[in-house]
Parts: structure tokens; sequence; C-alpha cells
């Protein structure tokens, strides 16, 4: 098989390595190791693990984006695709047994404090995020099918903070039940 | 002023390190700096750094056992001592300025695979946790101000989880918005 660039295999492993094992549980020769490339050409493409894991936010960003595609499609009536989405995210925890979880959250969680940069990228991340959710919480709103006393911004960023902090408990727990729990609550509260 | 033991100066230093640092970004040299010890003394108390983080999370969740007692106090409405409880995370992440977060939400996210002890305390101590909000939330649906619909227990791992997903999300934004959104929308939705 066809392999990419070095860069190129650097970010692919970066994002699978940064992932698994976090910010500083991972060292750049982790991530050399992982790509099969030597050690000293990592400085060659980036000044320092912190711009590498700018880059691999990035490109993990990109595999949200996918997922959020199917918030737009506008066949299914809003609320049915919000709930979907939080069932397909529930899916590809469930399937990664609960390991790794959210990249963008567990950097959230890990090391905002530690990197101007990387904290800079998830907050334009989440809110990018949450701008998704909102189109569909607006929508839904009205349709009349979610309950229209709380602005869809609020909403939204409630929806996506809260799947985080059930994704953050469900890698503790190993089982369903948090993931579970936010969407048949979060559901059944706000839908009318 | 009268300093504890070795021990209990390294489990001190501990909790301070790890909860702003996280696991893999502190060494066993950063916490016995920060404890005033020499390196070599650590060893003599701990097994291995993950060993001392079990301790650490052991005296850090008695705060949050101190926090929860408000939650008893029966001269207040269920439903009131539990915003009230919330709202006094809130105050307490806001005179972090959005710092550090909980060192129970930050390990959850970081490092639950990484190492089982860590991971099985984890697990105990946010059962533990929940439990405490399900007997405030059980009060609140007997006394009719919590909807009943759902179980207090799938309500209670709900709002944990869903302050934790917040708590993140502030220490990314370093504001209070993502906070007031998770007080606002979860009293809005649950209370009847």
């Amino acid at each position: 098989m066809a392999r990419g660039s070095t860069k190129e295999q650097i970010i692919v492993a970066a994002v699978e390595t940064l992932h698994q094992k976090g910010f500083n549980g991972t060292s750049v020769q982790d991530i050399t190791e992982a790509a099969q490339v030597p050690k000293g050409s990592f400085y060659n493409h980036f000044d320092s693990k912190e711009t590498l894991a700018v880059e691999a936010l990035e490109r993990y960003w990109q595999k949200v984006l996918n997922g959020l595609s199917t918030l737009g499609d506008e066949k299914t009536p809003a609320v049915v695709r919000l709930n979907r989405y939080f069932q397909h995210l529930n899916d590809v925890a469930r399937q990664a047994g609960y390991r790794t979880g959210c990249m963008i959250g567990n950097m959230s969680a890990e090391m905002p404090d530690q990197s101007r940069a990387v904290r800079e990228r998830l907050a334009v991340l989440l809110a990018a995020w949450s701008r998704a959710i909102e189109s569909c919480v607006r929508e839904a709103q009205a349709d009349g099918t979610v309950r229209r006393d709380m602005e869809a911004r609020t909403i939204a960023m409630f929806l996506l903070n809260s799947w985080e902090g059930a994704m953050m408990r469900a890698k503790v727990d190993k089982d369903a039940v948090a993931l579970t729990a936010f969407v048949d609550v979060a559901f059944g509260a706000l839908v009318t």
C-alpha cells in the first residue's frame, strides 16, 4: 500500500497516539515509532509536539465534521436527527469499548492551561461543534418538537458538553449506562 | 507552622500537583519538589506514582464530601439544595479562574485505560458522588418539584456527568457560559 509523505505519516500516527494516550502520555518518540519514521525527521516538519497536537486536532475534527453532516439531512425531522446523532456518537464509543473517548474532550480536560495554542484550537472546534448542533436545535424548536423556553444556543452547548461528560464517565465505568442516561434524560426533558 | 510527616507532605503536594498538571504531566520529582522532601524519600512511602495517585484521589474526595454535606440539609427544599450545590461547584470553578477543574473528571478523561487501580478508584468515587445526588433527587421527586418520569438514579448520574462536561468546557473557554448553561438547562428542564 502506498504511504503518504513523512509529514502525513506523522500526523496520522499522532491522531492515533494522542487520542489513546493523551498529550503528556505521548512522547515524540512514541509518535515517530508509530509512524515508522526516524525520530530525527520529526523536527523537519514540526517545531514541537504542541504544534503537531494542533494539527492532529484539526485532523480529528474532520472526522467529527463527517459525523455532523447527518444533522443537515432535511428529509428527517430535526429532533430525530439530533437524537440519531448522539446515538451514533454512543455507538462509536461502544464499538471502541469505551476506550479513548473523544480526543477533543480528553485534551480539554488534560491541558488547556498547559498550551495556549491547543486551548485556542479546542475553543474554536468546540464552538463550531456547538453551532452545528444549534442549527438543528433551532429547527426543532421551530417545528415545535424541542422546548422553546431556552435559547437554541444554550441548549446546544448543554447537549455537547453533557455528552462529553457522559463519555468521560463511560471511559471509567466501561459500560453504556452514562451515555444512555444522557440521551434518555436530555431528550426526555427537552423534547415537548 | 508544624508540618506533617514526609508521607503527609507528599500526599498534600500530590493533590495540588496532580490536580493542576494531570497524571502524565506530573513527575515524581515535581511532587517531591512541591512537598519539599528529598526525591529519594518518595519510594519509602509509595510503590509508584500510581499508588500515590490513588491516595491523592481519596484525599481530594474528602473535599468533595465536605461540599456534598449541604445536600443533606433537610430544612431546605431538596430541589433548592440541588440547585445550590451545583451553583456552589460553579462558584468554586469561577474562583479558580476555570483552571484545574475537577481532579476526578480530569483523571477520568486522561487515564482510565492507563491504570486499573486509578480507574477502579474513580469508578467507586463517581458512583458514591452520584448516589449522594440521587438521594436528593429522590426527595425532590417525592415532593413533586422534580419530574417523576425518569428514575432518580438516572437523573443523578446525568446531572453529575453533565456538570463534569460543562467544567471541561469552562476550562477551555475560561468563562462561566458552559457552567451557567448547565444549571439553566438542567434545572429548567427537570424541575416541574
